[in-house]
């Protein structure tokens, strides 16, 4: 691993077409890797419209498994481009069983790992329960860096960004960076102070784990209006914002809420520079911590 | 508890003069009481100058039992002006047994809890591991919530604000909100975007505890640079930037670096909002959680 690292991020919108999708995240990929990009991160669900929105079985049809179509059309152009790439799959594991999985694909050696997103969200317009099993928890599955030619890649999904608990597990385990693919939104009826403070704590939650474990981080968002095919809301707005921080939480890049690609140079060196002079691992109460296994400490 | 909650924070500087301290903290206590604050909270070791910028064994003379006369000076406060008061004292436990303790003294009822730091940093400037033992992790010590009569304090203290499982415990045992008395500023010969960064990170860092638990946060740093006695550093520089926010890490009041005190407002039924609409501790996967009691996930 070189101490520098060129990073990038495609935010694209994406449709229910998953050859115009892919087109759009290729045509991202190919600009960040003329530019130098030896990392790519795509956002969750790339391939596809977002279809959470409503529960409708047909849309299982959309899934693939590890080695699909789409996984080869990516694990392709990581190959031809020379980089690694993070592409995120609608898994079919097996009749009735279907995750959402990100997936790594490292140069010419093909699907290097993959992480099935272990927080499955569920509320109003994101009815992921519906569609996607939990990750497993056993044993090189769950919280495990993915190994490559760029360092150990600690890579969650979505509201997987919400838990420092994730977070944390990967950089015990030896990330190297965090990466996010995510696909949240605004439901367009909330005020603006309610969308702004949303956006916000997205934010700054992302970016607390660079501090609180010493490591840069990528998030990769997707953008534009999608419709609810059900009509009972007026669909999402998705906001953007994807960025690159350093491991003390600085923004290194960041969008805004069109289509765009951010690229950023990490210093990987600086990782344990930053962990010298806030040594937080140090410190952790291990021997206090057992609670974090429980629900609830209830009394 | 009622639904809105009038809390108060003071921001101040300190001297190894007890009285003259102790003095600056009432004035700031008194008109937050007297503009209607329930609860107030004064930073870290607010009776006395950040002492730990040298380790000399003198110093251990600053220290009082919890009931010593510090102690009891709060708790008079606190009943004469009937509210919720949370101190910091550099706590004598027995001799050669010494803590970093908040205090929370409830109205008439005196002293109804304490919470002895339990991650203790140490680095240059801040040799805090030769002054303070690490707080107990037996039952009913460590990560407790204080009950008071304006609801659960959930209370940490400084360098436990770097570390999400002490605020996850924290709210898994029913905290009603998250306080941090801390004493955090920059070494002078850092630079500009160094310092940016530290402050930042530090401000996002706690706001995240906020959002990841869905409970608003209070953060009281002292402020006004203070020398080192052994003059091997040029001292420090505390920044202040004490703040107040809600559920969603929403800034509600923030202070400069000047001597001041916050007030603000909280509806305690917002946290229960918040929670439904982003049911994080609902979607937990404490089946993979407990590598979180390792110091390190080594292969």
């Amino acid at each position: 691993m070189s101490s520098t690292l060129k990073v990038g991020l495609v935010q694209q919108q994406a449709w229910p077409d998953k050859d115009r999708s892919l087109q759009a995240s290729d045509a991202g990929v190919r600009e960040l890797a003329g530019k130098g990009a030896e990392l790519i991160l795509l956002q969750e669900l790339h391939a596809t419209h977002y279809f959470c929105q409503t529960e409708d079985d047909h849309l299982f049809d959309l899934a693939e498994p590890l080695d699909g179509p789409s996984a080869q059309h990516l694990a392709d152009l990581a190959a031809e481009l020379d980089i690694v790439l993070v592409g995120s799959l609608f898994e079919r594991r097996a009749a009735g069983l279907y995750h959402n999985t990100a997936v790594v694909f490292d140069r010419q050696r093909g699907r290097v790992g993959h992480y099935r997103k272990m927080h499955i969200p569920d509320d109003p317009g994101f009815y992921e329960k519906f569609y996607f099993t939990p990750g497993d928890a056993e044993e090189k599955a769950g919280f495990e860096p993915i190994e490559t030619s760029v360092g150990r890649l600690g890579l969650l999904v979505c509201w997987d960004q919400w838990y420092p608990e994730a977070a944390r597990l990967m950089a015990l385990a030896g990330a190297d960076l965090l990466l996010y693919p995510t696909a949240i939104g605004w439901h367009p009826p909330d005020d603006n102070p309610e969308k702004q403070r949303q956006k916000d704590a997205w934010t700054l939650m992302q970016r607390s784990h660079g501090v609180a474990n010493g490591l840069p981080v990528m998030v990769a968002n997707r953008v534009g209006h999608e419709v609810d095919p059900s009509n009972a809301t007026s669909g999402i707005d998705f906001w953007g914002g994807s960025f690159i921080c350093g491991p003390q939480g600085e923004i290194l890049a960041q969008a805004g809420d069109d289509t765009t690609h951010l690229l950023a140079e990490l210093d990987m060196t600086r990782s344990e520079q930053v962990r010298r002079a806030w040594p937080y691992l140090r410190d952790r109460r291990v021997d206090a911590y057992a609670d974090l296994t429980k629900r609830y400490r209830d009394r």
